[in-house]
C-alpha cells in the first residue's frame, strides 16, 4: 500500500516564529484528518497546550523538542479555567517559545477562541489560526449522509446542547420545522430539554435523530433514533465519549449493505 | 525550517480499493489544508474527478498513475450535467479504477454529494467519505474571528445564497435578528436579494458584513462592510474568486496591528 509522504512544497506557508502561537484544529481524532498545516505546527512546537478531547495519536505526532500541557477542563479537573490558559499562552509565548494551541474539531467552532485571541492581542503576543475538521463533518461523513441537500435543505445550523448560563436556548420555533437539519454539540446531557423544546414547538417526534459518538475514531459508535425516542435511547446507548447529534438526519440506508463504510450501525438494532 | 515528514503509521486506514470511490473534500485551496488521508487519496487513485475549484496546486499532487477529469461544470461548460458526473464515476469504479471524486472546501456542504452516492448505491458501487475544511472555517480563520462565541452566539448557520430554483429563500426573519451569524456560500449575486430580505424583516442595516475571497489562498482578499453598503461595495470590489459572505461578523479589530496574520484588511481603505 502506498504511504503518503509530504512533498518538500508542502506547509511552506507554516513557519512557526519564536514568540508566535498557533491555534489550530486537530480535528475530530483520527490523526489522517489532521491538516498537513498542523502536522506542520505540531512538528515545529516547542509548547504544546492541548485540550481533553484532542487524541493520543495526534499528540504522538509532536516533535521531540515539545513540552506537552494538558489544559483540558476535566482533565486537570475544574481548576483550569479560561484564565489559567490565557496566562499559559502568554507566558510562554513572551518567553519566546514556538506556541501551539491545539483544540479539538475546529478552533473556531465552540471553541472559546475568541477568549484567548483578545488575550494575546492584549498582551501584543502574535498568531495565526489554522483551520481544522469540525465534528459535524466528520460524523456526517460516517453516517454516509451530507449536511445539505438540493431540495431537501439548503441551510444547515451548528448549535451547542449547553453554554455557560446551563442549557442553551435557540430559535426552536425554526427548528421544530419539517426539513431543518442541525448539528448540535456537546447534546448528550441536553438531549431531554432539547427534545422537550422541539415538541413543545410542534416537532414531530418521528423527526430522524442520529447521534455519532466518537466521529471518525476506531471507536465510532452510531445511534439511529427518533426525536420521540432520543433520550431513552441515548440513556441506554451509555456514550461516554464525544458525541454529535444531528436532528433531521438518518444514516444512509445503504449503510449495512456496504460492510467497509467506516460506520456501526448495529447499534439501534442490540437497543432494540 | 523543519519540514513535514508523514509518518508511516498515518493515513493507514486510507487504502483505496479496486472499483472504490473515495469522496473527498480537497478544503479552501491552500494545499496545506488538505487533510492527510486526503493527500494519501490523491497518492493513491488511478482516476481523479475534480471540480471547478480545486486548485492547480492541489491536483499537482496526485500520483503520476492518475488520469485527471475536470468535470467542473463552468469548466467544461454547462453541458457537464450531473448525471454526466455521476455515469463517469460508476464507468470508471466498474472498470475496477481506484476513483477519487475531489470537491473544493466540505464534501458535504453544499457538494452534492447525495446524488453522486445515490448513482453509487443504485450500482453497487462502493465508496467512502473523507470530510474537508470547508470554506467558512477558513475565511473565519483568515479574518482572526470565530464562528460562535460565549455571550454572542451559541449558534451559527451556514447557507447558500442560490440554489437550484434560483436565489434560495430562508427564514430571514430569524437571521434578521441582532447578534445572529451566518456563512453564506455562493453569496455575491444574490447579495442585493440577500440584503432586501434582511432588511425587510427588520435587520439593522448596520449590521457588520465581511466578505472573503480566495479563502486561505494567496490571494485572498477581505472586504469589510455592512449590510447596507453590501451590494455597493461588492460591486465595487469586484470579486471574482469564490467568496464566503460573513453576517454579523467583522474582521477583529487588532488585525492591521497584526501584519503577519493571512488577512488583506486594506481592501475597504483602498475602495473607501
Amino acid at each position: 500500500m502506498p504511504q503518503p509522504t509530504a512533498a518538500p512544497t508542502l506547509a511552506g506557508r507554516m513557519c512557526m516564529q519564536s514568540g508566535q502561537v498557533v491555534f489550530a484544529g486537530s480535528g475530530p481524532g483520527d490523526p489522517d484528518l489532521l491538516t498537513l498545516k498542523a502536522l506542520a505546527a505540531l512538528q515545529q512546537a516547542e509548547v504544546i497546550l492541548f485540550d481533553r478531547l484532542v487524541s493520543p495519536e495526534i499528540l504522538e505526532l509532536a516533535g521531540p523538542q515539545a513540552i506537552l500541557e494538558n489544559v483540558g477542563k476535566e482533565g486537570f479537573g475544574a481548576q483550569v479555567s479560561q484564565q489559567h490558559i490565557c496566562n499559559r499562552l502568554i507566558t510562554h509565548a513572551q518567553a519566546g517559545k514556538r506556541v501551539l494551541r491545539l483544540k479539538s474539531g475546529d478552533a473556531t467552532l465552540f471553541g472559546r477562541l475568541d477568549e484567548e485571541l483578545s488575550a494575546c492581542d492584549a498582551a501584543g503576543v502574535r498568531y495565526q489560526i489554522v483551520p481544522g475538521i469540525t465534528a459535524a463533518s466528520a460524523a456526517v461523513a460516517g453516517i454516509g449522509q451530507s449536511l445539505t441537500q438540493r431540495g431537501r435543505n439548503s441551510s444547515v445550523r451548528y448549535l451547542t446542547g449547553h453554554d455557560t448560563q446551563g442549557f442553551a436556548d435557540h430559535d426552536w420555533q425554526a427548528l421544530a420545522r419539517p426539513g431543518e437539519v442541525a448539528a448540535i454539540y456537546m447534546g448528550k446531557k441536553s438531549a431531554r430539554f432539547v427534545q422537550g423544546r422541539l415538541l413543545m414547538h410542534g416537532a414531530n417526534p418521528a423527526t430522524a435523530v442520529t447521534v455519532v459518538e466518537n466521529a471518525s475514531r476506531t471507536n465510532q459508535r452510531v445511534l439511529e433514533t427518533t426525536l420521540g425516542q432520543l433520550p431513552a435511547d441515548l440513556a441506554e446507548a451509555r456514550f461516554d465519549g464525544p458525541a454529535l447529534t444531528f436532528l433531521g438526519l438518518a444514516p444512509r440506508a445503504s449503510l449495512t449493505a456496504l460492510p467497509d463504510l467506516p460506520v456501526q450501525t448495529d447499534l439501534k438494532m442490540e437497543l432494540a
